[in-house]
């Protein structure tokens, strides 16, 4: 191990204990740019989704590297960003649960929101909403085309939900939003195509044509008409990312540091991050994250504070009250575990970075 | 729908919006009181493990009602603990990663906790906490009997570690920690008369010998020697204590309500609680949790904020805006993610519980 690594996991185990988030900030300030140039060469504004850092100070250096604005997934996340000075954002997302509190009016009334709807409900709850707050509501109508997530089937559906907006005093459409499955982009045009001169059969027009995920910057640009894209994963990158082909473990920004707190056994062992550090999920991949000084050590199951190794296949094991590095399979869920992402530069710790919109549930 | 449960989906969506947990307090206090009675009918001790819940409200409540005092698994958790009053606390695992931060000496200072090891670097940490807090820490060792978790594997490791703790003059022998499998009791009591006697041989005995888990409950009091039980599960209880045969849904006290926030299709539906509300923790079970209002719906498949339903098998379906409860498959990692817990009684909503140790990773 080299002597600044070495010294920088003394730093953080003193400082911070193990298991800490770890972000190296020379790898998050190259994946920005990458990002913002991948959307600058296809003329597609750049929108980052936040759900991956949920920090505002993450988002200003994307906003400083040239983004349009930022998408939220909740609209407690849309808050934090507001409060911290943020205004262009889309909540991604149908706010149903959270429009009922009385907040998506508070909101509104600090900045013009841009919301998302796949359904008349939603957008009773919008209207709601924007006359509560007496501001016009921005709404995009969610459309899908093979993911079956959220999202209207049909240009049909699509056209009448604009046409609801249309009639609606306090709503203003604003655009579309689509989340092409990987191989999906061609239906994807035919879907917009149709739905594109039925608005302007009625006399509109989507000013947003949103795009999104990190793994669809391969596409970006394809679906003509695309205006934005929104992507949250690529800020840091993971073993899902690594294993998509989109990213390198090099580009992976964001590591948890965890101690090897037993070793029971010959080819055993047990760190102190489990389901409750970097979560159960796989992200559809074997085992649950990759150990950069042990390659070969699997991290085959979990408990809820432990990670259980297997290291059978590593011919050097570590030894206890080690400190490794766990690139997780799925980031944007890990960093939600942690209240604080502990930044670094060169071997050296430069900030506490808080994950300010964690905990937002609604 | 009966008029209470209508008029309390109201109160919790108005108050708090969706995805909100929601603890029934007179399913909890049945639960705690029937945890309590079976140690007491065992005439083993009760130290309930806060993972569970992590809140002091809520471990006050488990010591009102006889417990000798509480498990915690971190080191931050038994600091919010303490703050909150308590002191008689085991921390049951190796705190290699936290003694480090100089965290467990300031807490020793303040009142002496009982911690576990496994191995000698974890001795050396502990070591180094009792002196700098200039106070004798009380150690228990941790026995493996065929988990392949964290614990020695064999009586005579065991010894070695308990002649370290004998040797040393700022540690004390306090006795044993074992968290068998459902099936390997008699090995276990194997493994503890062997131990028991040779610690004998050196002139100690374990004071406390503790035993662990809800569904080990079946079996408390089965070890011999057993002076302790420590369980977390069952104050909530979940989809897989069911499963288990050590609960039924009546007893599962924490549900989330989360709102149907956009009907696709015929038979799909999405819930606004997804990887980031209930985790990808499955607990070895098929989908993601049980839906109280409709037992015939799949949860089986999440995104971060979405939960997918097939509702296929469903005669009655779910209409847009409409609040389910859903029963977690582990409750532990899904109270984890909430920062309070909304606690009702006959439909009424009673208080707001913080989840204080959340977020205490270290």
């Amino acid at each position: 191990m080299n002597e600044d690594l070495s010294s920088l996991k003394n730093d953080i185990i003193e400082n911070f204990g193990t298991p800490c988030a770890v972000i190296d900030l020379n790898v998050v300030e190259k994946n920005i740019a990458s990002a913002q140039a991948r959307c600058d060469m296809a003329n597609v504004a750049n929108r980052p989704h936040i759900k991956t850092h949920k920090s505002p100070v993450l988002a200003q250096m994307q906003l400083d590297a040239g983004a349009q604005g930022i998408t939220c997934q909740k609209l407690g996340e849309a808050e934090v960003m507001v409060n911290f000075g943020i205004t262009d954002i889309i909540v991604a997302t149908n706010l149903l649960g959270a429009a009922r509190t009385g907040r998506l009016a508070n909101l509104q009334k600090r900045v013009p929101l841009k919301v998302c709807a796949d359904n008349l409900v939603s957008l009773a709850a919008y209207t709601k909403a924007a006359s509560d707050a007496s501001r016009v509501m921005d709404v995009l109508i969610e459309c899908d085309t093979g993911q079956k997530r959220a999202g209207v089937e049909s240009p049909e559906e699509a056209l009448r939900l604009a046409e609801a907006i249309q009639a609606d005093k306090w709503l203003s459409f604003a655009g579309l939003l689509f989340y092409p499955a990987i191989d999906s982009w061609p239906e994807t045009q035919v879907f917009y195509d149709e739905l594109r001169d039925k608005l302007a059969h009625i006399g509109l027009t989507a000013n947003i044509v949103s795009t999104g995920g990190t793994p669809n910057f391969v596409n970006i640009g394809k679906l003509k008409g695309t205006t934005e894209h929104r992507a949250g994963t690529c800020v840091f990158n993971d073993r899902m990312m690594v294993k998509a082909g989109v990213a390198t473990l090099e580009d992976c920004a964001y590591t948890v540091y965890t101690s090897v707190v037993s070793r029971g056994g010959k080819d055993r062992g047990i760190l102190d991050a489990g389901s409750k550090t970097l979560t159960s999920d796989t992200g559809g991949l074997e085992d649950y994250g990759h150990i950069i000084e042990y390659p070969t050590a699997r991290i085959h199951k979990f408990a809820e504070e432990h990670g259980f190794l297997d290291l059978s296949k590593c011919n050097n094991k570590p030894e206890l009250g080690e400190i490794v590095r766990v690139v997780p399979n799925h980031v944007c869920v890990s960093v939600n575990m942690f209240d604080q992402l502990v930044a670094v530069r060169d071997g050296k710790i430069q900030q506490v970075i808080p994950v300010a919109a964690r905990g937002m549930l609604v």
